[in-house]
């Protein structure tokens, strides 16, 4: 394993957030695989198979445009070969969702094949800004 | 890609729902990768990442023995080298949840690296038993 794939992986995850905050369609496009398989799973819906159904759910989340301020915190990559994934919590306001994306290596850059998030009961305490459970 | 890598893939799969279901701490503890890194997101919470932290996690649900009764549906596995992930419903009750499940071939064997459930408010109806959506 290289010593830049790690922050490399951490940086297409962070791509993945400013896309989706920045409701920038293209550049949402842009970060996922072209050759491998690609599938998605927002919160609490079914699993979202092949990459054009993929994009079309993202263009549909993104045209509604109510993404903004929403980020990323905590991510933690692990990487197995030319595959890695990131675990990480997503903030919107004090909502807090857990999130597993899974990046593979596509002519030298990581690119995302798969995202998962899913809706918790933690929460936000205004006061540090670090996700807590709410029971 | 071998013809026997999707059902080896899914036969993975299956094996972490039936060691789940049978509350079986040995064989969901042998399912799991030895050398590739290893996290868990259980339903609702924090990422927890390291082998021994996974497994403490099991070990305490497996013990609670609350689990017979679980099981998958509609298993669908995406195969990248020797890394594959696999998204499925997850069936207890009435109730569903969403799986992502990432296996990567250690000795030849499809092991799991990362397993992430997150709660829909999807429900089985008795009279197909298919996943519907309540709203």
């Amino acid at each position: 394993m290289s010593p830049k794939d790690e922050p490399e992986l951490l940086f297409a995850n962070d791509a993945f957030y400013v896309a989706f905050s920045a409701c920038d369609f293209i550049a949402m496009d842009d970060l996922w695989a072209m050759a491998a398989p690609v599938s998605c799973i927002h919160p609490g819906a079914p699993a979202i198979l092949g990459r054009d159904d993929v994009m079309d759910s993202w263009k549909e989340i993104l045209e509604m445009g109510q993404t903004q301020g929403f980020y990323c915190q905590d991510a933690r990559a692990h990487i197995h070969g030319d595959t890695g994934w990131v675990t990480c919590f997503e903030i919107f306001g004090d909502g807090v969702l857990t999130a597993t994306n899974i990046f593979v290596r596509e002519n030298g850059a990581w690119k995302m094949t798969h995202h998962h998030a899913g809706p918790t009961n933690m929460r936000v305490t205004r006061s540090d800004q670090d996700p807590q459970r709410t029971n």
